[in-house]
This record gives structure tokens, sequence and C-alpha cells, in this order.
């Protein structure tokens, strides 16, 4: 069982997770695209009830895209009984109400209980039907709790490796530590404020001299507003570094120009003598 | 359009909804199997950047299973800036950090984004990249904040369809009232207290009679453990009613038993006399 020794190598996300049990699959293309949702979430408990195909299947193999280490791990039973024959607390997807009296929980309430059992030392299960008419009533009624992903009533029928996916992800975001928003620094980090105010101070000085804050009544919001749209971007001290050649080509170009173009005007000859073209 | 038409009459969930953009999708199965998932929490508005293989295409609407409005509605553009020209607010999903300062976001935070933008009057979008690699570095930089779904490091490549999915799920679960868990009761009601009560009795009349609460300072202690047993199962009306029923089945069970077996006694002939077999 190759899939068995690389498990307990996985990162922690993986240790009391939910054995997925899919009942009578029909395509192994399911089974293998299941088995890869999986491990995007760190499950690699995978069990088969009778797949109608056999075991092993080389479609479900091509399906995994590298989810091996699932697919070799499989173990087949005869019927969902003996699937979770060794299961403390068993959940069951359904997409839609059984006339029967069950518990129902979402996704995410589902995997939250799943980690408090998990945490005292229970295996979980869950139980996915066939592709055509999912779980019969008596596969349902061996579950403690039935699990219904919320979703669109005109079409609520879910691909058997999108519910596997669902709950794979529940699961994992239940411990993740992903602060929900941040900003990737790439290699850089964040300019200092002596570095935007550096940048700030060369700007404003341009400004000064080629005329666009001449207006003296206007250049206290002008230079704000300014300040307020680098700030805002939030600049990394290369983008500051950059900026401030953006600003020094600006001008020297402008500089140039005005060189050249005071050139043929031999009245204006004096003025751009000390200049470098 | 019957796509357009159609999604006018969809639930108030897919109001606002973002506009789903594959770029440069490969393979028709990966662009019905996306809108499926679309269709599942009530997205509607699919564009496809340049598909590998045309458009329409017949393999995409096999996949689909019937998510066919999404497929009819699809609009297809040259490129990631054309399809999101008239978009307000675009996200970009990347599985790996670009070296790119980049605002980052989970699922969950970009579909709330995406509800309170959309609650604005602003026009979401979010792309997903190619099947083999992904999203270019410039097209990301058409993004305002790139979206990353938090999972297992060592395998963190999704399907097109599943990533679809996952942002689906998030902006459906966004504005979904399902509570987390809810007893459903079939055709049922759950059976009063007046009800239970008197389910209790019958049994406890019968245990008395049997013999079976004989010991008069475990009787107290007793009838409480059987009355919570049947408390916790949180039974329905019609199950009260069933199991008076098989408490009145197993005694009569006994008292004809009984009956029987005091017959062929002749010494006990006259006590079983008034029964009935």
């Amino acid at each position: 069982m190759a899939g068995t020794n690389k498990s307990r190598t996985q990162s922690k996300q993986s240790a009391g997770a939910p054995a997925i049990i899919l009942v009578e699959p029909q395509l192994g293309e399911n089974i293998g695209t299941a088995a890869r949702a999986m491990l995007n979430f760190g499950l690699t408990e995978m069990r088969l009830v009778n797949p109608r195909d056999g075991w092993p299947n080389p479609r479900a193999v091509g399906a995994a895209s590298g989810a091996d280490m699932v697919i070799e791990g499989a173990r087949v039973f005869p019927d969902a009984a003996a699937a979770s024959a060794d299961i403390d607390i068993l959940f069951a997807t359904t997409a839609r109400p059984r006339d029967m009296i069950k518990r129902v929980v979402t996704p995410t309430q589902a995997t939250a209980e799943m980690r408090v059992q998990a945490a005292g030392g229970k295996r979980c299960g869950i139980l996915f039907g066939r592709e055509r008419w999912g779980l019969t009533n008596d596969e349902v009624v061996l579950a403690d709790t039935v699990v219904t992903i919320p979703s669109n009533p005109a079409f609520a029928s879910f691909n058997i490796a999108m519910a596997v996916l669902l709950i794979g992800y529940e699961w994992y975001r239940g411990a993740d530590a992903t602060p929900p928003a941040q900003v990737d620094m790439g290699r850089g980090r964040l300019a200092n404020k002596a570095e935007l105010l550096g940048l700030f101070a060369h700007l404003e000085a341009e400004l000064d001299a080629c005329g666009f804050l001449r207006v003296a009544d206007k250049r206290p919001s002008m230079v704000r507003n300014l300040r307020n749209i680098f700030q805002r971007a939030g600049l990394s001290e290369q983008e500051a570094r950059t900026l401030r050649g953006v600003i020094s080509g600006l001008a020297d170009h402008a500089h140039r120009r005005w060189l050249a173009e005071s050139k043929p005007d031999p009245a204006k000859q004096g003025v751009g003598e000390g200049g470098e073209v």
C-alpha cells in the first residue's frame, strides 16, 4: 500500500480526516477526479463500495492527475455497511430530503463536527452515492447525519467528484490559517515612510520646477492628493525607486526638449549652454 | 441568446452574480463541467476567451449535464482584456504566488467582496486560467485582486471546473439561509410531550406487569434511563405510535406464550382459561 506510508508524511491537515466512501461508482473517471479533489485538500483515505467496472481501474488513474497515493490506497468493500463498519460517526450526502426523520447539516457544519470527533479520537466517514441515483434509503439509514450542499434548487445535482471536493474544501478550511486578505509582496518589501517621503519630495520638486504647482493656494491640496494616490498604492521599495526614475526621465526629457527647442533661436543660445544632451 | 432571458427568471441568488471568465480553455468537457458547476450555484454568465477548439463545442454541451442555459448564453472574446472590459471589479484565480505585488484573498473573502460590490451596482468578474499553465502575468495584472484557494501545498493544482465550483459555492453560501443543522421530519411531525408521556406510561406499565421493574429501589433510575433514550431520539408522532405497537406486540406475544406454556400443565389450566390464543 504505497498510499498508506505516504499519507503519514502528509501535513497534519490529514490527521483524523474523514474516509471518503464512494458507493457503487460507475465511471472510473469520476473515481479519479474524486481522488484528485481529495488530495487537493489533504484527504487520502478512499473506500469504494462495489465499483461497477472493477478495481483497479486505469481510467481512474488517468483522471486522478497525479493523486496516485489516493488511488493506490483505495480499498474495496461489498456494501456500504461493510465499508463503514469501523467508522464511529458516519455522514451521508444527499441532494434532496428523503421521507425520513434525520438530522441534516451543511458541509460547513458536518466538517466542523468531524473535526470535533476526530479530536476525540473518533473515526469519521462520509458516504457518496451513485452518479445516477445517489444512495438508497437503506444506505442513508446507516448514517448518523445527512449532509446536503446548499445549492440552486432548480439545478441541485452535483457531479460526485464535485461533492467530494466541497467536503474536502470545508474540511481543510476548518483548520486553515490563511488570512482572508493579504498583500503578496513577491520578492519585494513595502517602501518605508522615509522612502515614500523621498519620492514625494522628488516629485514635488520637479513639479515646482516645471510650474505644475505654480498656483500657490491650490498647491497644498494638490500635493495632498498626489501623495494620497501613491500612499494608497502600497508601493514596494523597488516601485518607489522606479517611480523616481520615471520622474527623472520625464523631467530630463522636458529639459532636453527645452534645450533642443531653444537652440535654433540664437537669442536663447546662452540660456541652454550648460545643458547636456 | 436563450441564456440571457432565462437568467432573468433565476432566483435572486444570481442577481449581481460574477461573470465567470475562462481564459483559453482547452477541453470542451471542462467548459461543460464548469457550466454545470456554475448553475449548481445559480451563476449563469460565462465568458470564453479564445477557446482552443472553437465555439460552440458539442463536448461542452454533453458535459454540462443540462446546464444548457449557461452554455447557450456563453460569449466569446479574443482576449482577457476584451472579456473584462465592462467589468468594474476583476478577480483572477491563481494557484501559486506570482512575483508580483498584489492583494490576495481567499474565495470566502472574494465572494464577500463581490456581494458588497454587486449591492453597490458594480459588475464583478473572475478570470480562470488555462488547464495546463493558468493565467499569464499580463492577465493577472488586469485584475484588482488575486484569489487563491487554500489547499494542500503538496497538491495544489485544481481542475478548472473544480475551481469554478468553489467560487460558485462561496458566492451562494454568502446569501444562503440554510440552517447549519436541522432535523428533517419528512412528512411527519415531532411527537408532543403528551404523546411521549403516553408511550412512557405504556412501556412502564408493561414492564411492571412482566416484572422487569420489580426491584423497587432500582425502578426510578431505570425509568429515567429508559425515558431518556426515547426522549433523546426525537421521536415523531408516528414513531411514538409505532413503538407503542412494538410494546403491545412483545407483551401480547409474551402473554400468548405464557398461555401456551401453561396449557400442557393440567395443574395450571385454570389460570390460562380466560386468555385468547
